[in-house]
């Protein structure tokens, strides 16, 4: 690659950051379809379109370069939620919030969580994989559970639950909900888990606490 | 092989089946520590100390041996859950269940579902395994359902609940916390994903519907 591209490990140029990121994308998208260890890197520079000496100006080796697509693809799922996981403050944004979560399911064909795929595939093979999968997770369980805050907030959620434990249940909910919809292509278990661990939140609504007032 | 360890495809002898099951024993072992991708046929030859003619005599190609492993995957996650799921006719019962599944997450030092991991690595993949797998999972599903059946039979389950969709929701939360646990490498996130699961079928159970009654 040409100078011009990079100025270094700790420094790069808009293009360099540029290649970089195709590189990642490109390995994402093919880990997603085929998984880690059908994709190799000769795919991935066919599919960026960048040579060898670029990918591993970028890259150490594979595994460096899967660490990346786990960051990648936390952050892809997280935006993809948006902006229901951000707006997510009371019952009704919650419910709007599966909605759309189901609706993804569905355009992806039931293909399964991109995160929980690296997760299962990762997670007793490499510490650091899945030292980085479980960040994703956390990233993920704690957009949640600042929601369930905000629900609390608005005396929405009563006092006495756990907004982390909550948020845990729902994340739980999310994962096995699109791995069965994954096996049986049907979004069906993903509706029937989510909509699950919303009636668990519901049960520690401040209404459902007064049973005198409506929720 | 010699004449003696088979009469045919049709109708092994007992020596015949016996090489072939340590066949698929051995390859189930070597895909759950492992993954598909990342066992290769000489392995399976390796710990099953067969040679590469018996391994071809039983099985037509990898395919065909990852089929039998999920089939044995599926009896053994069944077997393993026994006799607490054969014995789910209440909360209590369901409860000792969860108990046990917990407990044997902890004793797999939390490596996750084998048939769990089976769907996420193959489901995308080969609609043959998918299907396979998914005969897993529904077995799974039937027999918490014939637990919840007995349930509503003993009047502990309220008439309109539905057993089947109790049963999914059930086994969708295993699988999410299973997954979240092998990633977190704590039990916890099992613990909650089944706890939430039991609450919702708490719900359903005659006493909820009755609020005068202790349930």
């Amino acid at each position: 690659m040409s100078d011009s591209e990079s100025t270094g490990s700790c420094h790069l140029t808009a293009r360099g950051a540029a290649t970089r990121a195709r590189i990642v994308n490109a390995a994402a998208d093919l880990i997603y379809a085929c998984g880690v260890d059908r994709t190799s890197l000769d795919d991935v520079m066919a599919k960026s379109g960048v040579s060898k000496s670029q990918l591993y100006h970028y890259f150490a080796d594979k595994d460096a370069l899967v660490l990346e697509v786990i960051t990648l693809q936390s952050e892809r799922v997280m935006t993809a939620q948006q902006p229901h996981l951000g707006a997510m403050d009371s019952l009704k944004a919650l419910r709007t919030w599966r909605d759309a979560i189901v609706q993804l399911n569905q355009r992806a064909h039931t293909m399964g969580c991109p995160l929980g795929s690296l997760a299962s595939e990762l997670a007793n093979d490499s510490e650091t994989a899945r030292k980085r999968v479980a960040v994703g997770f956390a990233m993920w369980r704690d957009a949640i559970e600042r929601g369930l805050e905000r629900m609390r907030e608005r005396g929405a959620l009563s006092p006495p639950a756990n907004p982390q434990e909550l948020a845990m249940a729902l994340l739980t909910a999310v994962q096995g909900g699109l791995l069965l919809s994954k096996t049986m292509k049907s979004n069906r278990p993903l509706e029937i888990a989510l909509d699950m661990a919303i009636d668990h939140i519901a049960r520690h609504t401040a209404s459902q606490r007064s049973p005198g007032k409506k929720h």
